[in-house]
């Protein structure tokens, strides 16, 4: 039984994908570091602050593992902010990160943005190798801080796959079942 | 017969108006200054500086009779951009000015756009007391240039109105018929 | 006798000039506009803020008759800001306008900044066509305002100069003595 | 015997300090992660740009073993930037952490300056908790890798001290002489 400080990022939710040819999901990605980024397009901060800093991010950490992804969390002005819009929006800004448009849920928030509890756009979540949210926050943080944050999620070690043969799982002179020590 | 050496600005041709009560024409502004800026809400050049420039020019201009007036210029992306995202896209940046969408024409290129010659957006065009464009600009100049420009267009004395008596038009011992002496 | 209702900026008292081939006076440059701005070399928002924008404006400004004059107006630290390590600051920051040293007053403050009475550093006094102070502000204030602020002072007229004879007090059917009417 | 990839840091030679009890050495921080920059009060892209980005730096990572320090490395006006100067820049500038005069050499590069071949001023040292050089520029770079380089060099472990008694030599069941393994 793997023990957990830490809680499980939970699983996206997304109605169409942008900018990549095959749907994501986070457990295709475990074991790398996930930078999530929810943002609307007619969010000021979000096209102001928090898109260009993803954009520095994906520059600074092109050569890792690092995998960055944006939702479109749209949780109002829903008519105003199809994915026709955008579309063109991703175009305009030239955002070449994978771009899911969170699912639709009953009220105005959507279903993704709500398992997470997000107070609001922009918003970005760090999930670590082994799945867990590391960090998340709400606004933009100062570039410094993003950088070292990310830096010490992409020092942890990989951690062994589920069902993968692994001396990784050996230590101190005992093994353990697959999956059961981080 | 009026002497005119700069360009009369061509009338705005608007489908819709947000922020006024009723229509604006130029002719109507004649004798204030007027700033007229042309935007699509989908550029980032214009979101990201001529829109918060123009707010920076209502705030310095806010006691003169400077008339500052947004056009939604959308020359691509049609079904992106639409009165409807328009309408979310002022509310959420909070543009208080009014603001028109430029009529559609018979191509990409909607009727006042075309009429003015404009090159894309941001493009500003400055309009003079007496109607004639002063100057317009296509991309964002600094602050410093806009606010000295505007500064001269509001130093020059209000021309006399068509039909009004007035004093002004008598000068080095002659009057001239109402109009036709900037 | 003029008719005065701006106060007449105070003449400079300069114990040094840097940039320029011999002393400057304000009577000297009277008919034409004047910013000078006020600064230390150890003043954090000098260095930072109001010396690039005085680089702004003498570009905007280059085809005009401003007249742009840095005064170093050191009231503390004065061991360490002395006209040895102004040179190198001069040199160092390219700044090519004239620069006169404020003359050593009696206290800590220098003479030019006691007789304006300015109330530190950065601050900045525009002077008129006709030597009197339009404007004089402590700290810096928005590029724009700036802009708008110059243009106005160079948009007035050239006053005639005491003692020639100008068709320019001539107005209205009569001829005033000179320098009696701005 | 250790097995060094990295070169060790050349240590200080410092005239003067600043904003510090006592003499800093490198050998006496040797476990502790180094930012070293290095300046001159003179130098316009330090005051700009490193000594804010310094700032920073001390803010974001208050809470680790990070020591950063300053160095003023003048090579060009020396009689313009004299300690005497730099006591009342530090003091204006509100900079805290230990600032060394970097010690006069024979010809205008200071000792220190020339012991890590700096190219010129702002330029920063990244030393590690070994002692090692592991990164160094010349120049401003940006802050989120600056912010990703010094947690990386955070989350290495602190070697075990030389000279003391330490369970941190003794791994894989067997303990090795204090020093001889990072």
């Amino acid at each position: 039984m793997s023990i957990q400080h830490l809680p499980l990022a939970p699983e996206l939710a997304v109605s169409d994908w942008f900018n990549t040819p095959s749907p994501i999901t986070l457990e295709g990605l475990r074991g790398k570091v996930v930078y999530l980024h929810s943002f609307q397009l007619l969010c000021p901060g979000c096209v102001a602050e928090s898109l260009p800093q993803v954009k520095r991010i994906e520059r600074l950490f092109a050569n890792t593992d690092l995998k960055v992804i944006g939702l479109h969390t749209v949780f109002e002005h829903h008519a105003a902010m199809t994915p026709v819009t955008l579309k063109a929006f991703i175009h305009e800004y030239r955002l070449t990160s994978p771009i899911g448009v969170d699912q639709a849920g009953d009220g105005d928030v959507p279903v993704t943005m709500a398992r997470y509890g997000l107070r609001g756009t922009p918003s970005s979540v760090l999930i670590g190798r082994d799945g867990t949210i590391l960090h998340h926050a709400f606004g933009v943080e100062d570039d410094m801080a993003v950088g070292a944050r990310i830096a010490m999620a992409l020092a942890q070690p990989v951690p062994a796959a589920a069902g993968e043969v692994s001396d990784g799982n050996c230590a101190d002179g005992r093994c353990a079942l697959p999956g059961t020590e981080a």
